[in-house]
């Protein structure tokens, strides 16, 4: 294995936006979209080679305790962290590292990824992680920045200047989502790659770095007991922010390595189509752009495009690619009437 | 009752563009399409008050004989035209006569309906099929004719001259489907009504007429036995030919009796939605214009319009309402494919 590296997989989403195959039961990062593998199964996968599987944590919400058991079974229940509530990004990644350190890996590496991306190479990934590995132990704050293809206004953006493949460079500054034409200024200017939310640093450089910026969490993740999942209330009362707002934007020593790897956070149903993400059985007739998922049913497509047609426990969505970023309201709705189907 | 009235209600179509919720086992004719009641069930139940249920047949494929007795209980089993095999509506409709005319009923009058078309008055029915036996008691074949209200290139017109409501008048002349232009001059003129499909006539007034103008179904009508289904070589040798093109087109003494009820032969999905059709929950969000068909289940709509989502069977279908008429190309192709699945 080489390095003292811990894989921390991030699998606390909800996936609303994959609606009805993603409910709150069974999120998105828990299904098998692309493959036969679910999502989380492939993330783990992509660690081997990397660290032991004795050294793979997931943090996830307490409900999803079994599911997680159920498709990483060779888990260590020490490494699966439970939190009793979602609270972003920040507190997830804080409790992770100060886990670690109280086991006395604090000056271990932790690479934090999410469990719901596509990245076509896992090979690419292991590569880029062994590039990133060398400023993470010297101190820095890593972030895997992904090379943009097109000028994409969902993502947030690093500036890096020329920051070629192979490469670690510094961020020189952290850009929230983008207008369209602010997009195609960087994509222009060759200086920006893309923030995937993917990380790796020592567990005490993270520590650290949230006790200056963020230091009520910081005070919040010290008050917590070692419990697994912890008190409600311990939990609960801490901070939710982003580790990318409330931390990696105020950082100084921040690097970025470009990403070896096609990747895609495949968001909504239209996204997830350029990732092949189809299950059950398509006839097209005069049809051409369209995502279909199912349990196995055959579905025939006659004179449409750019629609989604979804079909998961007792629903049919049919939803215009134009729309897809509604589908949260949708599903709000749905929460609502019917809190049963979601 | 009144009159010596025989109901023939045809009930041998093979629906292919309501696949998939019709298939070969089970056509258009035996589903709920508009609610509780089958369209075969609504068909013979608008009768009641012209004629006793001992005066009700139905000729359909000698497939469908069960499906016939479990959604007519009712139905005395001579009354019951099992065909061997679909030959157009002439056989079928001097079959029937023939029948008639063998149990002494010759000078019967007998209303011949198909089973797929959707009424939305039965007392209008009633009223008309009461004007309508006037002109058939004296002798004419009599034709119910729709008044139009667009200029629609998918039917076949009679040209009546000015014909109001409640009158009897003659047929001048049957008009094939019309191009839209020649279609939007009959509307204009007032002087046109749609040819649906609906007759009425004594038995052997319509006998007389196919053995004018179709004198070779005629001799193989006269030739069959009197089984039934008939042979297979007996029926299937019958000239497959329609009664309008083979007969009425080309009769003298055809009148028309304007309809007192609003009429669609619910032709495909599309125009099905004007009258109701669609089952299962919907929820529409930015959406119109749909129509949704399934076993059940919930249909979620996001931002999608003109379009048919019909599920049964197995199979999920998503047309836009432009494509309905290749709807048929479809299903020969999965005849081949899926035959299971048609």
């Amino acid at each position: 294995m080489g390095s003292d590296l811990f894989a921390v997989i991030m699998a606390g989403g909800r996936g609303t936006r994959f609606w009805p195959a993603s409910t709150e039961e069974m999120p998105k990062q828990f299904l098998r979209l692309t493959g036969q593998r679910t999502m989380l199964q492939e993330t783990a996968d992509r660690f081997t080679g990397l660290c032991g599987r004795d050294r793979v944590m997931v943090v996830t919400g307490l409900g999803h305790r079994d599911t997680v058991l159920r498709q990483l079974p060779w888990i260590e229940e020490e490494n699966l962290l439970l939190e009793p509530a979602g609270r972003n990004t920040a507190p997830c990644i804080g409790w992770a590292a100060s886990v670690l350190r109280k086991r006395g890996f604090g000056s271990s590496l932790m690479a934090v990824v999410p469990s719901d991306h596509v990245i076509d190479s896992p090979e690419g990934f292991r590569e880029t992680l062994r590039i990133a590995e060398g400023p993470a132990e010297r101190g820095s704050l890593v972030t895997i920045g992904i090379p943009p293809d097109r000028p994409a206004t969902g993502y947030g953006y690093l500036h890096t200047g020329d920051c070629s493949p192979g490469k670690v460079c510094s961020v020189l500054a952290f850009r929230e989502k983008p207008d369209l034409e602010t997009a195609s200024e960087y994509i222009a200017s060759g200086e920006y790659l893309w923030n995937a939310g993917m990380f790796i640093w020592k567990a005490d450089v993270i520590l650290d770095a949230i006790s200056r910026h963020l230091p009520g969490l910081a005070a919040g993740l010290s008050a917590m007991g070692s419990g697994n999942p912890p008190e409600m209330d311990e939990y609960a009362s801490l901070e939710a922010v982003s580790i990318d707002y409330g931390v990696m934007e105020k950082a100084g020593d921040v690097s970025a390595v470009p990403a070896l790897f096609g990747w895609n956070d495949i968001g909504d149903w239209p996204s997830a189509r350029m990732c092949g993400v189809g299950k059950g059985e398509v006839m097209c007739f005069d049809s051409g752009e369209c995502t279909v998922w199912n349990d196995g049913r055959l579905t025939v497509l006659l004179g449409v495009s750019n629609i989604s047609v979804v079909q998961s426990g007792g629903v049919t969505l049919v939803m215009s690619d134009d729309h897809a970023q509604e589908l949260r309201e949708v599903v709000a709705r749905m929460e609502k009437e019917h809190p049963e189907l979601t």
